[in-house]
Formats: structure tokens, sequence, C-alpha cells
């Protein structure tokens, strides 16, 4: 290995310039006028790879390309299945950024543009770290394939029926993805569940134009009002949703899970001081860290109705819009809960007004076995890698394909942070830690030669 | 009176030239990149008046300058004050309007502009009418002044200390002003009560940026959800303001009064129908018509937080705000209930959470007599220039400086409807019939004569 992390290091200056050329490139997902930057963010990995000698294709789906790549040169060995996306949140709120979203900008240890962390960057240390080792021994010691998306950031619509159809061609022992975080600095971590998620969108309607608040109002059901009224009866004044049947299928935690989380080296204090709030409030019953962890919830996204402009409109609008969604947690099943959300929803509709609700995103929880030889073998490469031992905890957000590739392909994934919770993931100034992206790119490279240990030890 | 009505008849297209002119100004008060448009409309009425004879001067405030003029040539005779205003609402949403909303368009009998109606073109119609009677005699059978402001959008915070400042200047028998509606097509009203109002907005911040509502949702509090809950918690669901001691001061409907109103010729199915809804929900016990103009209501004016554009962006946002007012009616007062609802507000603000409250309107409720000799004579001047007698009616908008003339000027007003009820002010396609905009023009110029045949008989 002495070979392949020398040239890993050597190539840092490298690393850093392949990642912000990949995040030069506005890969926004949800914004179909970026289309055309979503495919090009496709072809710059693709490229990449196919440089460092994978076989590699582009293939279309309905909505954004996936990539697919692989080298299959280790007859009998185990085979790899990494997973990452090229596509991102959108930027906006853009006057908060410090930079422009899309002109990657280094600040001290720190790389800020939209993508830095999720996922364009942990993505490419797998990327570069797996592509080093071969160009360094001109072999791997496992075989590896990699699948790259570009619609995670709109729930992969069309990933579950691309992996249907390329079953085969998927086939591997394990996946490694690289899209969660560190508990914080310096406190490596392997993710071992995942909420799910459900996002909504609810357009209420009320009369046929923006009415004058003067003269119609009292007369006339304001669906901005109503709005407010239907999301406040989601959740109760304590924090807990209020859906029926919304925590009928929810695991209990066990004494054995609350206690491992209470172990975790997490400070509620700072993570408070972190947020700038003086208070953490939220489900009865359990700590902050278990709430966003390993409870399900609700949140409003996006709200959006009549005047919002400066000074004052008297205006009675016709329309009122909400997003929201749910981080669920097993056994909920996000069909079981759009059903009864939506009918929840209907019942709260008051008269005069007109609903229409979009449902745009659907993942379902998982926890992934925080034992095995392919776990062990991360461990052991986090440690080289890293320094040190990873914890094992779980996360507070989605990745829609990590059930799929358990239900479809009947595999496990390794879930590894090399970003931190305060990356600001689909917020202004996201970032990342270029000494974490170095410890992910060989922590890459250590996790195949660990992966052919435990193959030789079968 | 003859001379006059054809002078006014002949003159019907340069009316209509000059309402367009006006119109073409975006003098949007709330607006402070129209702060020179704001002006150019004011010196635009100033202009007119003084080519038709007055003595004008344009008096600058801390805002919008107040537009004044008189002609007191009639010795002995009465003073009438004519109040308009030449600001008008924001335009928005532009992509609902047909035309641009300030590019005045006739569709029909229609002029369709921001401003049409509310108030250029009905504040316009009393400027002709005087105007063109003046031009017609060389003189006016009563002494007339005008008060024509720019804030009247805004709240006119300014007015109250101008006319405080201007008592003697401003001194008259009666105030003249067109900003209410007819009751319909051909039912032609003088309002005799107006609703008041109170504006404000609702600021609240949670965390020191947007956050992942996956990795943070459950941990922290949403000031999208919050402010839901907030909003909500102002009504009941059957549509009654839940804010303690809102109806302590509301002066109930009395049989007579409720007795009036079922006898207007005001059509609740037809309302319905114009307005495209399949129900009039709210507060219960009352008609609709008695809800949006005799009753307190409160309705929310605009909403906004989190990612409002296309597709999902899972954020939990670190801010949202609600703007929203209240109508109030006799004898609730602005002051009390201001001070009530922040104190509502602020007992139902979750921890976790800063809040900012924002007043940006005030004005009382104000009822004006159904009778007297001035309201003797605009009735008389309603049935000569509309060729109906008018009916009387409460009108559920606000006109701030209403009360202001009864205390400091100690006088009443007479509020007449030129406009109508579906001219969509503060909305897109904001309208103005051009044939009750001449009808207008007319009785301005009865109601002088009409005037001065009262001072004769007194």
């Amino acid at each position: 290995m002495d070979k392949v992390l020398k040239a890993l290091r050597a190539g840092r200056d490298e690393h850093v310039d392949r990642l912000k050329e990949w995040l030069r490139i506005p890969s926004v997902s949800a914004d179909s006028a970026h289309r055309a930057d979503v495919r090009r963010a496709g072809e710059f990995i693709l490229a990449e790879l196919r440089g460092a000698g994978f076989q590699t294709k582009l293939v279309d789906t309905p909505g954004h390309p996936v990539v697919v790549a692989d080298w299959l040169g280790a007859k009998g060995a185990p085979t790899l299945l990494v997973y990452g996306h090229y596509d991102v949140q959108p930027p906006a709120p853009l006057e908060l950024w410090r930079h422009g979203a899309f002109e990657p900008t280094v600040e001290g240890r720190n790389l800020i543009a939209r993508g830095a962390t999720d996922d364009k960057g942990q993505c490419l240390a797998l990327v570069r770290g797996v592509a080093g080792m071969l160009a360094a021994r001109r072999a791997l010691p496992v075989n590896v394939k990699f699948l790259i998306e570009g619609e995670e950031e709109i729930g992969s619509p069309n990933l579950e029926s691309f992996v249907r159809a390329h079953k085969d061609e998927l086939a591997a022992d394990v996946v490694l993805i690289a899209d969660t975080a560190q508990l914080g600095p310096g406190k490596p971590a392997l993710t071992v569940g995942l909420r799910g998620l459900l996002y909504m969108q609810i357009d209420l309607a009320g009369a046929n134009r923006d009415l004058h608040s003067g003269s119609f109002g009292g007369a006339v059901a304001n669906p901005a009002n109503a709005l407010c009224g239907m999301i406040a009866a989601l959740k109760d004044g304590a924090g807990r949703v209020t859906i029926p049947g919304f925590y009928d299928s929810v695991r209990p935690l066990t004494q054995a899970e609350r206690a491992q989380m209470a172990a975790l080296p997490f400070d509620e204090r700072e993570f408070q001081r972190g947020l700038g709030v003086e208070a953490l409030p939220g489900e009865p019953g359990f700590t902050a860290f278990e709430r966003k962890c390993a409870r399900p919830t609700l949140d409003v996204n996006g709200l959006l109705a009549g005047w919002t402009g400066e000074g004052a409109k008297t205006v009675l609008p016709c329309k009122a819009m909400a997003k929201f969604s749910m981080r669920l947690v097993p056994d909920q099943d996000p069909e079981t809960i759009r059903n009864a959300t939506i009918a929840h929803l209907e019942s709260l509709l008051p008269p005069g007004l007109k609903m229409k609700i979009t449902c745009d995103h659907g993942a379902a929880p998982v926890l992934v076995p925080a034992e095995g030889p392919w776990t062990r073998a991360a461990v052991r490469a986090v440690a080289k890698g890293f320094g040190k031992e990873p914890v094992f905890m779980r996360e507070g957000g989605s990745i829609p394909i990590v059930s799929t590739f358990r239900k479809v392909l009947g595999i496990d994934s390794i879930l590894i942070g090399i970003g931190l919770p305060d990356d600001n993931a689909h917020a202004p100034n996201e970032k990342f830690d270029l000494d974490d992206f170095q410890r992910g790119i060989e922590t890459a490279a250590h996790f195949l030669e660990e992966m052919a240990t435990v193959s030789r030890a079968h």
C-alpha cells in the first residue's frame, strides 16, 4: 500500500483541482433549466472513470442519465459496487452565499461550493481513491463497479427501475456509499441507519382571483389562513406528528440502542451553540440526537402565498402553497404514511377551497448491520485512512437507494461519512474539509485492500 | 347646469386620455424603488388642478408629498373638501395581468390598469367634474378645496399630522370622497360605514442558517411550522378570531341594521358565482354580506419560507414570514387590538425561535351619518348623475382619513362609490367602467350645485 498511498498523496492538488472543475457545473436536478448542466456533470465523472481505465457508459433514463463503470480484473475476488450522485440541491437563497454557489472557493481548510460535500466531494473521494490505486498498481485487489446517478436530490425516481433492469450487471458483494457524515471533526463514523423520506406539496386555491382584503375579507375562504391551519394540524404543540397511525409501525428504540447513542461523543450544548438557538424543542421523551437520527418527524420546507415583498399589500390571496416532508424510521412504510397523510389533509380541508396534493419523493427508512466481514473491513479502512476507528451511528437523512440495493440486489451498503455534520449540505456556503477529502481518498484505497483480506480469510 | 353638463359630456375623450396618462405613472407607494414615480403622479394631478384655475401646492412630508388646492370665490357659500389619493397598490402578481399594469388598455367599456378604480379613476372623476364646472361657468357655486395624498395604500402614515398642521387651511363643511364602490352595476351607493385596519408582519427566526431537513429535522425548531401554528391560532375553525378580547368592543348589529342590509339588492349566489367558489365560509351567525362589511375579521396577506421554486428541496428553513391584517368595526380600537394581538402572538411563540413583529398600518373603523343636509344633497346628486337614487351601505375596506377628518376637522365625509365591487382593486386586471367614470364626473358637478341649494335653504 505504500506505493499507492504515496501516489495518492502526491496527487493531492490534482484531486482538489478536479473537484473544483466538477463543482463548477451547476447540476441542479430539481430545476429543468439546468437539464443540460446535469448531463454535463454526469459526463464529467464518466470521463474521469474512463481516463482511469474503467469500462464506462452513460445510460439515459426518463430523467437524468446514470453513469455506470466497472473494472473486473480481479478474478475470484469479491466485487464492490460504489454508489454516488452527481446532482446537487438548488443553491437558493443565493444572497446568503459568501461566493458564487458554483464558483468553488477555498477558505482555510474548506472548499466552499454547492455539492462540495453532497455529494460531489465525497463521491470523488471514492473515485480518486480507487482510480489512484489502479493507476499505481495497474490492478485492483477486488472487482469494482460504479453507479453514479443524477437524481438523488429529487428522490431517485428512475433509479429503482434502472437497478432492476441492470440487476446482473450491478451484481456485487457489498455497496460502498459516501453520502453521510462523520459525527464531528476527527470523529469518523459508519452510518448504520437512515431515515426514510416522504416529500409533499399542497396547493390550495380559493377565489378565481386575488381580492381586496377589505372589500372581501370575512366573506370568502382565505387559502393562506386555511393552509396554516392544515399544516398546524399535522403536529401537536409538543412536536409529535398527529397524522392518524403515523407512529403505528415505528419500531421502538431498544435500551441498548439508546445507550449506544448516549455514549457517542455528541455534545448537545455544542450542537445548540453551533446553530445559534436558545432551545432544541421537539418530540417529548427523546434527546435531540435521537430525534434527528432515529425518530420520525415532519418539517415544512417551503411556504408561499400573496404579497411577500416590501411593505403592506392588503390582498386576500387566491392561492397558497406549502412544501413539507416527513422523515420516516423503521418500520414505517412510505406508501402507508403517504395515504394516511392524504386522507388526513382531505379531512382538514375547509369548505370553499380546492386542494391539489403532489408527492415528489419517497424513500423507505433502512437499518444496515453493524457487523459482518464488510463492515469490519470498513472499520479497519477508516482506522487507517482517518487514524481513528469509526463510531456507528444513525443518520437523519435519507438515501433512497440503500433499501433498493437490499431489495433488488440482495446486498447491504457500507455508509462511510467523509464530510462533517456542519457542512451546510442543502444550505448556503456548503463546504468540504479538504483534509477529510484526502483522508477519504486514502480510506477508499484501504477499503479495497481490506476487502481483499476478507476474501482470503473466507 | 345644462351648459356644464354639455361641456362635461363634450370632454369625455379628454377625461379618458388624462386618466390614461395618470395611470401610466407607476406610483406604488409601498415600493421605495417607485419613490420618484409617486411624486410624479402627485405633480400630475397638481398640474391638472392648477390648469383648471385652482391655487395649488405640493407639500413634502417625511414620506410622499401631499397635493392641496383650493378655489374660494363663493363668498358666504359652504365649503367642500375633496379627498383622494394618487398612489396605488403594487401590481404583483404581474403574470396574471392581461396587459402591463401601467399600460392602460380599454376592453369594451372598461379601462384596465393598476389604479384605474383605486383611486386615480374615481379621484379624477371628482377633479374633472369640479374643474369642468369651473371652466364652463368661470365660477363654482360653493368653495372647493382638494387634499390628494400619496400614502393611502400604506396607511396614510403622515396624513394625520399634516391635517393637524393645516387645520385652518383645510376647514370645510363636509368632505367628499370617491374611494368606495357601488353595490353593483346600476346600483349606486353611498357608504355609511367603513372597517378599520390593522396590518402586521411576523418574522420568525430559528437556526443561524438553513439546514438539511434530514440531518437536523426533529432536533431543531422549524420557524415555518411554528408560523403556521401561530397563524392558525389566531382564528378558530369556524372563522371567529381567537385573540383574547377581540370582540369585546364590537358594537352588535341592530335588528334595523341587519334588516337594512338584508334589503339591499345583493345576491349572495351571484357573488359566489362571480368568485368561482363552492362555498362562502365565515363567522357563524352572519350573512356573507354582513361579514364582509360589518363584522371584524383577520386575513393572511402573505406567506414566505424556505424553498418555493420547482421541485423538492429538503431544506429546514431558518426563517419564515407572514403578513396579516385585521379589519375592525365600531367600536374596536386599533391600538387596543394591536396590543392584544402582540400579547397573544408572544404567548404562542414556541421555544427555540425569535420573533419580530412589525405593525405597518392602522386605521380606526368609522360610521358616517346616513342623514343630514350634505347626505341628502349627495343622494340628489347621485340620482341625477347615475339616474338612480343610491342605497346606503357599509363597506369592508378602510379609509383611515375618514376618522381623522371627524376627529381633527370636526366634519363628516360623504363616501360616494363610482367604481364597482368587482373592479379588482388590489388585484390583477384592475378595471374601471368608463360609463361610470362619466357618471361620476357629472355627479361631482351636481353635488356642488346641490350643496349650494342646501346653503340657500339654511
